[in-house]
């Protein structure tokens, strides 16, 4: 069976059927425990199983393709553990950031809280729902090793790729933290917050999921230098564009209320650019809106109207396309197999793209 | 060097260089990312460097000496990796608890609370406090796996290894999820109370720890159910001497306000068995006070006394003595050497000796 374009949709499709099938071994692991960690199971399932858009697994498997590995099912589960891992930055995320919803879906948190609300169960439902969000989403870590672990591929395979694997987590942590405190601090910096969507995003969502494909197939320096030639760039320009869509997009297709990173005052660099170019009538704007949670729909209309006045949107726009250029020229002379070039390009193109 | 009875302290000392050892490699990893992220180490070399009792490690190494495995720092390095795993459980139980202190010291995220506040920085301190704690727990998670897979043990032995870390973790983290639900029911039974105890502890801090050690040293199924019949009375009657511990003990020994597990209204089984054999009056002091956050020194008198004039403090010494005693009988006839068994003796004393 030849690959075709359409691939990507089999791909999402096949890493759908593989989590599927390990999240239904643990729940039978977890039914021995007991009984009552139903709605954890079931919580988890309805998480994981939304068919989301499966990006990291998509560069991990490509990227285990491009350095060579032969299609097999195995390496499509080691590429979708990715997504419990990123569903445990989600959950965490979102308790962090008192979200409350996720993929138009109410928050892991709460979900939790309403259960206890309508159990009619002891104590405060919010601090339920915190806890219990806070325990699925370290299960939720634990099972993305698991899940790499007990995929199948090869004991030499898997120890190559553990060491990527450790990186890339510390590494989401560490940005996850310095984006806590890009917030705590206001906001520095054009700078600053490219720098946290280096690590955040950059590194985490695509050149370290491409890294493992590629040494789970035994590549050599020169993959993974022209990987990162091409997923740091693209990486850094999905996460403006993920900025964009927080404060531009569709609710219907972000999931998320319109202009919910608004309230939540985001420091994204698209508000560090607007900041650098605003005169002090849109700077008083800003101090007024930025993070207000009780935020109206007028208050986002201001707000967008200093992200286009000041030039912000359209100097992100202008350094998204820079920064996929790069990426695509570097793709263009990396010495990757040209089928997953091409799907890696469909891919680069699908991350970016101004819908969500 | 023949090991004597002393060689508790030893290992522990062992352990704490192995943790300083890891930190520091990864502490040198988080200054590239950035300079921002001291905090970070500081913190978490601060929590994990205090010197606690590395019981988990200690039961993973003498599991691991007692099938017989050959001591070296590899081993005390993969065991030492229960300590991260133990600080994730911590961290995250205290943003749960909303614990103000752990080991006398402020918890992780009061730690972050204050760093906010001091620094000035922009928005909620406790806010912060509570983001920063769930990450440096996720990280603390991360390394965990990361200490193990790098702590030079035979690949083999690691991949043996990690079906049995990975239950643990699993069980861990359903313990912790039925512990939030038997708080949430207000307590229920004594028998839910020591299931939960089961889970959260038994497996996790005793069986689980010894059968990782077991199997890196390659030991048959005869080994493993030895531990197990050990290891699973042990692990209950700790956890029922922490809930003795968290009511009547000394505050300077347990690093936590008295009462405070009161204040908290954990539902253990020292609780439902008072609740068991309670008059209406014994039922209604229990109903004012467990769980008021703002419980005097007389209410924690009052709730201490009928834990006492119940009957139920009693009664959990008695359980205590035995489990205490199938522990060790299980032990005598455990097929494992003889310098081991000595030591997983003292081991058990250590454990569920009447202070901290």
């Amino acid at each position: 069976m030849s690959p075709g374009p359409l691939d990507r949709d089999d791909l999402r499709e096949r890493v759908q059927k593989a989590l599927a099938a390990f999240l239904s071994g643990q729940a039978a692991r977890l039914d021995v425990v007991s009984e009552d960690l139903g709605p954890v199971q079931d919580a988890l399932a309805a998480f994981l199983l939304d068919g989301g858009k499966r990006l990291r697994p998509a560069f991990a498997y490509w990227g285990y393709r491009g350095a060579g590995g032969g299609d097999c099912d195995e390496a499509v589960s080691a590429a979708g553990c990715l997504e419990l891992l990123q569903a445990c930055a989600l959950v965490h995320d979102d308790v962090m950031d008192g979200s409350d919803t996720r993929r138009g879906q109410p928050a892991m948190h709460r979900r939790f809280a309403s259960l206890h609300r309508g159990s009619g169960w002891r104590g405060d439902s919010e601090e339920f729902g915190l806890s219990a969000a806070v325990l699925l989403g370290d299960l939720c870590l634990i099972w993305a090793d698991e899940m790499l672990n007990t995929s199948g591929m090869a004991p030499d395979a898997l120890r190559r790729a553990q060491p990527v694997y450790d990186e890339m987590r510390v590494e989401l942590m560490a940005g996850q933290y310095l984006d806590l405190l890009e917030q705590a601090l206001g906001g520095g910096t054009v700078e600053s917050a490219l720098r946290v969507a280096r690590y955040k995003s950059a590194k985490y969502t695509v050149e370290k999921p491409l890294h493992m494909g590629a040494v789970l197939a035994g590549a050599g320096q020169d993959v993974l230098d022209g990987y990162s030639g091409y997923g740091l760039p693209l990486g850094e320009a999905f996460q403006l564009r993920d900025d964009v869509l927080g404060v531009f997009g569709d609710p219907g297709q972000t999931g998320k209320p319109a202009g919910d990173d608004l309230r939540e005052g985001k420091r994204t660099a698209l508000v560090a650019m607007a900041l650098e170019a605003a005169s002090p009538a849109q700077h008083a704007v800003v101090r007024r809106h930025l993070g207000d949670p009780h935020l109206s729909e007028d208050g986002v209309a201001q707000l967008r109207e200093v992200l286009r006045s000041t030039g912000a949107l359209e100097r992100v726009e202008r350094l998204i396309d820079e920064l996929m250029d790069d990426a695509l020229t570097a793709l263009r002379s990396a010495p990757v197999g040209d089928e997953a070039r091409e799907v890696l390009e469909q891919l680069a193109v699908a991350a970016t793209a101004r819908t969500a």
